[in-house]
């Protein structure tokens, strides 16, 4: 089967799917290029994201696995802008044209897209080595964006949810574990990431900066630490932990996976303490846990970690793919 | 050296050396997303594009020319629908972190996106085979894209520039044709496309469907057929040949280069002949050669060349990837 054929017949039917999610789109998959239309009052928010197999995947990862993992992956960078997702473009590389393969991550990635209410405006399927990039739109109220150059000194760092589950979940297919509901759950936080979209949108409000989890808290937090000029305290002890992980390994790995495993796709955030009492309000009736774990300090503290009784130093650590 | 600290040193910088291209833009590269905004009254075109080693290029290409290529083929996708291209993202997926490789392709690209007045706003950079996918985005007046939809009965076929020429380029590289003026121009016509964006723009007022040659004027005109419930009829002698292609093969081949070689990136587009004295006129003080190849014709007649006296329906047989 030719590149067009297997674009038309899997790829064309979901927008069609969706009806929902068509608002702004006048010309989708097809042309040489999608046609879009921003709301007015709006900024368009994007950004491009690429899983490699033997890099950021097992080979034989199931299609629909990567179809959820890349698609959460890149929305949760909407959600640390506190965007609402629109669009979503795919680069496809695939070893043969496997119609099973493209069968299954077609309808994979369609649930996916349904959930999050983006859609596939446009895309290009090569032959080569399993390689999926896609790009994510999305939009901000204009000047609202959540970026990560704004935290101040004395801000609260939060982060949603549990942290090192995802890792965790790797280390039950690493070690083959027995499943049992434990290794189901740490294994669906690894392949069906849930990006904070709402939580984004609900914190932009009140958080000074935002940045997603897909490093690892530490080499991720440095980042708003570098933009911002400032440095941070965080007190593992404080580090928010599922049930499963708990029963899944020991404390030290725990709290060690929570701060430098990747791909958890929570929020890290900073928000001033004189917000912290409103924001807390505003979450009462929202689903998510949000765990203060840490300040921000002088840039000269750098990054510390509380330690057998005192702040220590600590070299960011996030996963590098170099 | 790791990914954040690539990125840094070659990418960051090229934002701030086209202070020209930087309307509209926010936030650029090193936040989740970059931060866009749509001039009014405009829409947003994108397209996505993925260069393969080993498939689209020869291994050993110099990260310079890739970095023409995968720009040039890009901006193309735009030029077709008659944009103003604005912004690029690109994920970058490189075996090793080569220095050499990424100082070379970064400068490349550097000069490219200046000479195409877009800017880089994002990018991933992954490890991996070596694979390059950039998403051009552009602008067109509200309802003004130049589509494949809309060819009518009776329109003319016209190309732009000369056909052929880039596969006359890859067969200089395939059979290590000593270097010589031709063969210098038809590797350049193969490594630098250039696309035809003024061109796209000035002809949207007159023509009823674009399309860029990336697969071969014949399986890129079946695209236009399919989408405008069309026919058409091409006359292979009418095809515009450089003096170059001219001189490296015989007439024979050169005209089935032009029919079915992909990556020219000219323009291919019909105009309804009631405006085809004005276009005329209008591209005198511009300086592009188009050239009527054919016609369209009902779609019962399909996709026809005349060839010994005769119209001979033929099967589209662009570049497959698969």
């Amino acid at each position: 089967m030719d590149e067009f054929a297997l674009i038309r017949r899997y790829f064309q039917p979901l927008p069609q799917r969706q009806q929902g999610a068509c608002e702004g789109v006048s010309v989708g998959i097809g042309d040489d290029c999608a046609v879009l239309s921003v709301p007015e009052g709006q900024q368009l928010v994007v950004s491009i994201d690429t899983l490699v197999e033997g890099t950021h995947f097992l080979t034989d990862t199931p299609a629909e696995q990567l179809a959820w993992r890349l698609l959460g992956a890149s929305v949760s960078d909407l959600a640390a802008m506190g965007a609402t997702p629109s669009w979503l473009t795919l680069a496809l590389t695939l070893p043969y044209a496997d119609e099973a393969w493209v069968s299954d991550f077609s309808a994979a990635l369609a649930e996916a897209s349904q959930l999050y209410s983006i859609q596939l405006v446009g895309g290009d399927t090569t032959r080569g080595p399993l390689t999926l990039t896609a790009q994510v739109h999305g939009f901000v109220k204009t000047d609202a964006a959540l970026l990560r150059s704004n935290a101040q000194i004395g801000d609260l760092i939060c982060v949603t949810g549990t942290l090192g589950d995802s890792r965790a979940g790797l280390e039950t297919l690493l070690t083959k574990s027995s499943s049992n509901t434990v290794v189901e759950y740490l294994r669906q936080r690894f392949y069906r990431p849930q990006p904070r979209v709402s939580t984004g949108q609900l914190i932009s409000a009140y958080a000074s900066s935002c940045i997603d989890i897909s490093d690892g808290l530490l080499g991720d937090i440095q980042h708003i630490l570098d933009q911002s000029g400032v440095g941070a305290q965080i007190n593992p002890e404080a580090l928010p932990l599922s049930a499963e992980i708990q029963h899944f390994t020991d404390d030290k790995t725990a709290r060690e996976w929570a701060l430098s495993g990747g791909e958890d796709f929570e929020l890290c955030f900073t928000v001033p303490p004189e917000q912290w009492v409103s924001l807390q309000e505003h979450l009462q009736n929202h689903d998510v846990q949000v765990t203060p774990v840490g300040a921000i300090c002088d840039e000269a503290k750098g990054l510390q970690l509380f330690s057998q009784g005192e702040w220590r130093a600590v070299a960011a650590n996030g996963y590098k793919h170099f």
